[in-house]
């Protein structure tokens, strides 16, 4: 029960990195809504390997087909079941993962927790699992933009020690995709390119954070206590595979300041309640305030490096194992996508959830 | 259906500030574990305003009552509903809040998603609700130590810019109780004191960062891919008031590492598999690796504060409110009881989903 | 986890036959409706014993109190808890039912899941229980009767080969409530209770059937293909105490026709689609068709008799038991507030779940 | 979020009658169990049109893939994604629907609820949707019983009036594979045969009943007070295309008894708590108690005849509709094994929920 995300709005993903394929039932998608594989192809292809230098060169088309849930171009209000097919199967690219555990992976648990695993590129807990949420976020994003006026944008602000500086109030998605590496600011990314470049020559991984923002949220979404927007946003985001660290608003570094320096005044402007500054990230007890959502989450450096590691295999014997295969020197640029899709979805949901509750004509003000 | 938390041990918290009272129902909680007042209570006493001089000198006894799921001493299996009367009611404190929204609270959030709210004392956004959940923390943390041998402890490491030295591995609890601020480094703890006294006298208020830590966890709790335990642990804690962050392991410090540097190394010891380094912190690929699993939450300063500041009233006119009433200057000691404890509520829940799907007597390894 | 009904508008039950009391949280109840204890009593005096000379002569005065989720009369959108507290309790009247089994209660199941129970009058699996669905039920009604129009009703049909004779399009509360065995068929209802006080007199009990019926229900609520209307309609009456089975529309009955016979012709009339027959109980394809939903459920004979019985007691020795304590010669007129509440409870939810995915402005039909 | 059912053993389907395919995604199943092909496909050819000559002629291969979750013959514990293509597509025969809503069909409710629908073949609300639940449900019957003995059998017991008597301890799969109508009474199956055979001719339909029982179910599945097992059967049976009734043990029977006739009486037998009779059904509290569980569904005669009725248009105005293509005069035949699969599903879910909380080494009896 740990592949279902959302509730109204909720998506059930399926797939290992080798064997048939991998997919995702969306369920809850409102009907009349225009549908159909152009709207998830792109995205996809935002998050699929071998599409610049700086990705992992193994080639996957990852095409996909919607399989249920739209009739005639429009969603149906049924679920919708969409599926890429598996086809670069290198297992013999692979054969030592079966015998031994590569360090900072999830071979080691997934043994500990079934006795039996996927060992083909990393089965179940292969990047590979977020293609369907990639096209469901896609799905997700598409509602919030068409019935709510919501747009959710991601982008690479560290690489490393290399730092960006990105306006996230006017940044558009044609700056985050200007450049392989998905930073709106052209100098940082250019620096994070050559740094990601390096690394991958020398067999070694970098980490870095990606930014995720939502403008248009109107004030009311978010649910006390439990599933409040942040703790719904930091859980999507922390189940991203190698993110290691979320904080919404002025996050860890808010914690410099005095509750005077940090508190966001209000005012009222253009006839609507607003904030002077936003330290609160557009979330303020758990429900939106109608300014900007904004929130970074930090991805630990690949843990698959060229080069000799100890470790242990089965047999629970000392060994020493060196990466091979092809692999992402950085993830960052694929995150992109991901952060996009898994905010989309938190945000698709709750505005189904505060339609069900609230927003009733006859309540007053 | 925000008020909710948790699958198998399952939390539901029911309350305002002001009103009838605050309480909790725990469902899922195994049968014939020793259960009574006497271990809730504690932890209630742990998480109490007026309990020293850093915090809040409201006087709240926050005695609980065990109503039901209870019989001879011990659990039933069925529901554990717990209370708390409200006594310390002073609406006259609040009355301004009638009117005007408290900058950085949730009173604007409040009225923009219900129309309505309980202006007295914050509702159902007071950090009182939390109440709840420090007395179904005690149940859970109870479990664990008994039928998993899991320890769960928090501590504050950071109160603004002042840092604490403390080792995870071996800090027990009465070196977090040493001292009200519930820092284990001594000399740090007395800084912090010393700040959060000052900031008291100023009328101004500071956050800071408590850390949690898991010891005992075996290896194989957490269920890929949306219920991993950093996603579940990072939602438990950015749902407690005042957070803004939420790392796991090496966190957003990690980024500065390459991968193999990164990487933790397996080796034998003991006739268990263990990780050299614990960068991880204790999960990898959202499962427990065996070692400790530890976490860093971000509180951002408390938004009372003793000053003039701009905001708007309920009319959506611009004026200014000055805080009144008694307010800690600094959530982080009674955060901590409320850190501790939502851990242990995912980590009670992981271990009896652990046991429903895998533990299997038949299965290989 | 088994304690909790419903998704957007959610029920959580707590409580024992004896011990400090019973209650409910109720989650996601819209805000700004007007709510008091006013509102609740009158539902949890048609539930409770002692109301009548063929209820159980237990006085038990069944007091509710709202601890949370309103505010100057009216709901905050917060959680509701209500709570009863237990006050007549006689466990010297069940000392017995510490060592011996009662044949057909719960006794022996609670005792082989849990190892453990309290005995006190049935504990946890007492009709006590239902106190909490009661409460929970009034504010469905109500919602239901002041935000969509619809009227929830119930009543019984049946006791024992008695049969009654109701026009469910007009049957109205306060011919329910003109019996003390709530059959609006005065005639049926006659020979029912002195059918009924024949068994007491017997010391034995009897059975029957509850009819409920929604009037008012639009067309389109209801989920498939798991949360069809009747299938959420069926968990929620077979979670009742002593049901046995349920039917809805032409249920068992509409076998014997064959599928011409049994299909409901569509006509337009007053504008709207409606069918001539109504052998779909108002539902069709588990969504409503916008005509009177009705349903019907059977409710075993009460199993506590006054008769010496086999069983087996707690040592797995054979022995016999004959029951004593205050008991329903038959839980029916008791049972038919249990039926309206938990009827309005899942129409509620689903009330709430069409709102979420479907009604939109811009839907063309 | 209508399409899933279960908790800790829980199922996804997807699918409309026309369109790529329909399929489900299992989550929560155990690690270790051989799977394949072989073990599904024999539910779906029982489950399949054109299985004999009283069923609908249409021809569905209906050849299952499992698309991952196994790995070398295994399970993985992470989901099993599994589809069925569709093939068969004659839209022609079904362009009448597209304008046309069909008597005691779903094509009127889908329009009102979603204002858009898959005309063909009944879209999301097709028979064809079960398919998911069979596959699925092949996989529940296996895990019971290889990892707890449980055995799941269905069986007709009706046709529109022809009875059956089959012994419930005793019927096996082949007694009732043995004809093509699935009684186990070879006497009664004729009948029933010549019957249906009839009605086809006629171009009418006849319903039935379905007995389901599962064996083996040891003392203390199902959890009070909402998931009770029967709540939880009926649920899973009354979400079954054209079921209108559900009873578990004396069912509707029973209130024709006294309290003193229908109590079950409890005796030792071969060591064990044994019940005397069994109008419980298995069930007390909601709770197995080690008897057979059994129930009956009542499914509607199907609502496609071939004559002329009045029905209602798309643009409603009233007219009158004859039925095409090519239908099953009776679901009964092909509705065993959906039952079936429920029945095991519910069961499956309730072990590993059993293993969660209860079933501690520690516990005392």
């Amino acid at each position: 029960m740990g592949n279902t995300f959302g509730n109204l709005f909720r998506i059930t993903t399926w797939g290992e990195s080798h064997g048939g394929g991998v997919g995702v039932v969306v369920d809850g998608c409102p009907p009349q809504m225009e549908l159909s594989e152009a709207d998830i192809q792109p995205e996809l292809d935002r998050r699929r390997p071998g599409q610049s230098k700086i990705t992992t060169p193994r080639k996957e088309a990852d095409q996909v087909r919607i399989l249920s849930g739209t009739f005639e171009g429009r969603t149906l209000g049924t679920p919708i079941s969409m599926m890429v097919s598996n086809t670069d199967a290198r297992p013999e690219a692979y054969s030592e993962m079966a015998e031994k555990f590569r360090p900072s992976h999830a071979d080691y648990t997934y043994f500990a927790k079934y006795g039996f695993r996927n060992w083909q590129g990393g089965g179940r807990s292969s990047a590979r699992e977020t293609i369907g949420r990639v096209a469901a976020g896609a799905i997700a994003k598409k509602l919030l933009r068409e019935r709510f006026g919501v747009e959710v944008l991601a982008f690479v602000t560290q690489v490393k020690n290399i730092t960006a500086k990105v306006d996230r109030e006017r940044v558009k998605l044609k700056d985050i995709e200007s450049n392989i590496v998905r930073c709106p600011d052209a100098a940082a990314a250019e620096r994070m390119i050559r740094l990601i470049e390096r690394m991958r020559r020398a067999g070694d991984s970098v980490g870095g954070i990606v930014e995720g923002v939502a403008r248009g949220v109107p004030p009311g979404w978010g649910i006390p206590v439990f599933d409040r927007l942040e703790a719904d946003l930091g859980k999507a985001m922390l189940s991203l595979p190698a993110s290691k660290g979320f904080e919404v608003g002025s996050g860890f570094e808010g914690i410099q300041l005095t509750g005077r320096e940090h508190n966001d005044a209000f005012r009222m402007r253009g006839g609507r309640v607003r904030t002077v500054s936003n330290r609160s990230g557009g979330i303020q007890g758990g429900i939106s305030n109608g300014e900007t959502i904004y929130f970074r989450v930090a991805f630990k450096p690949v843990a698959t490096v060229m080069h000799e590691q100890d470790t242990v295999d089965v047999t629970l014997h000392n060994t020493t194992l060196k990466g091979r295969g092809r692999h992402d020197p950085c993830v960052l640029p694929r995150a992109v996508p991901m952060v996009e899709s898994m905010a989309a979805l938190v945000l698709a949901d709750h505005a189904l959830r505060h339609r069900a509750q609230n927003d009733w004509p006859e309540h007053k003000r």
